[in-house]
């Protein structure tokens, strides 16, 4: 590109799945004349330095964001405060801070309280991610066709969520704009009740009596094995997001419950037409999915195929 | 294959998945002398003799079976009882009669009452599939490195349970051996619970009052997505699993259900060591189904990395 780049500086606060992918992004499409990086962990950072995908690796969360006119925290949400806290008093005046956060009402507040009122703040969530986590686990093409939502808070100068509306749409997202509640609500079905019933079960099967785990692994390709990729998932990230948006998590696990009860019924009363005309009903769903591109329409999401070995 | 062919005639009755895999892989492994196929309805049978994947297509049970020296109904469980009584009488003494059903107590009641006792009855489920269906969706790996369990009744023949096996194997399965009852268990927990509750959760997102489907389906990568897949399984198949493993799939509801309000529990009450001792354990699990090759280890189950559009 010879174009100027968006921002003269941009700084990643954490460099996990999220973070470690907005660098190698950004990089790929020339998006800021220098990327600061730093993270809490000094096995990461050393990591960061060493793998090569970012200019420069701070020691602290201070230095990373001088002069930065983007400043991105990728870490658990439950953190973001105590860092927005620590950052407050280092930040360039006209700075764009965001973050990437599952939850967006919580984390709002808790940011927007220590930020001064010179920085533009707009909190950002790409969905998207895998199972993986650590500096290694990024990759530049991870937010390609996936949604970026921003939940700009009332008042935003509009030029700034432009800028960064255009920052993501470079990394390859679609950008949508809504409210830091309707956020966490759509997020709780999407995300975050699949998660806790993914935990939940793969949770369930490990502690079975009558069935050993060493069964359950073996016969995991009946339907199993999808819930283990998600119950993978970061542990902290997770924990945060449950305790961060524990209203609207709630409140759809209420809905789940009565609808789990409702197919329970139907089983135990051997309704069959009650079971078929809602497996009939689910299929609509995923074919909505595969055709905007969110999914791979190839069996099994595409999992590679064994050859027989001879 | 110079050698001599595992059985003479081989009988598929129902050509979906299952019954489309098994024909594509036997003949693949050059297993059988004649493979005759039969479906029930006329578009499949159409389908398959288009498709040139087996000797014969016929169009009637008691046909097909004629002097099969194997014979396997791939159809939903509920329908294997009255299969096994319409051909009873035109069975090949001798011959082995399986199935590949997902239940295995009531399908082995529901066919023995039937089965004439000249043929060796040796009840199978191949475990593994896909989320697609239909005579096209079969192909000739779907077997390998995924294990087939048999539920041979007692006192049958161990040299015929050996020629089974041999089959599976050919395919490029595992085989292993136990009761039904406990077959049953097993697959209560690794695919029938996973199905009811993707199922439950994919029709839940759907009837929502504050986010529409449309948002559903766009933010559908954050994890939600993963569940479609399985809650787009074939209708019948499924109800007919529910249906006739009843017990099983109860008391695996009621131990899900108690783990699932612990969860809700620590949510509740804030309990961040809880949620975090939980999501920490459950990462176990999917190393171990990673370690033996019963899934993918690249992230999102190796699902196909969109490129951007310039």
């Amino acid at each position: 590109m010879s174009t100027e780049p968006l921002f003269k500086r941009l700084a990643l606060i954490g460099f996990g799945l999220i973070g470690g992918s907005i660098a190698r992004a950004a990089r790929a499409q020339g998006l800021a004349g220098e990327i600061v990086a730093t993270a809490r962990s000094p096995a990461t950072r050393a990591r960061v330095q060493e793998l090569g995908i970012v200019d420069r690796v701070v020691a602290t969360n201070a230095e990373a964001v001088k002069d930065a006119d983007l400043v991105i925290l990728s870490i658990p949400v439950g953190a973001c405060g105590p860092v927005a806290e620590e950052i407050a008093q280092h930040l360039k005046p006209g700075a764009i801070v965001s973050d990437v956060g599952s939850v967006k009402g919580m984390v709002l507040r808790d940011m927007a309280a220590h930020l001064p009122k010179t920085v533009h703040f707009i909190p950002a969530h790409p969905v998207a991610g895998t199972e993986h986590s650590g500096p290694d686990s990024g990759f530049a093409e991870l937010f390609i066709n996936r949604w970026c939502i921003l939940t700009p808070p009332e008042g935003t100068n509009p030029a700034a969520v432009e800028t960064l509306r255009a920052f993501w749409a470079a990394l390859g997202a679609k950008v949508e704009i809504m409210t830091p509640d309707h956020h966490d609500l759509v997020l709780a079905i999407t995300s975050h009740l699949p998660h806790l019933i993914a935990y939940t079960i793969v949770g369930t099967a490990d502690e079975l009596e009558e069935v050993t785990s060493s069964e359950v692994i073996k016969f995991s390709a009946g339907g199993f094995r999808d819930f283990t990729r998600i119950a993978a998932s970061d542990p902290t990230m997770w924990r945060d997001v449950f305790l961060n948006n524990k209203e609207a998590v709630l409140e759809m696990l209420g809905t789940f419950n009565e609808d789990l009860s409702k197919l329970t019924r139907a089983i135990r009363r051997n309704d069959g037409e009650a079971l078929f005309e809602h497996f009939t009903r689910t299929r609509a769903i995923r074919r909505g999915i595969v055709e905007i591109g969110q999914d791979s329409a190839a069996a099994d999401f595409g999992r590679p195929v064994a050859k027989k070995a001879e």
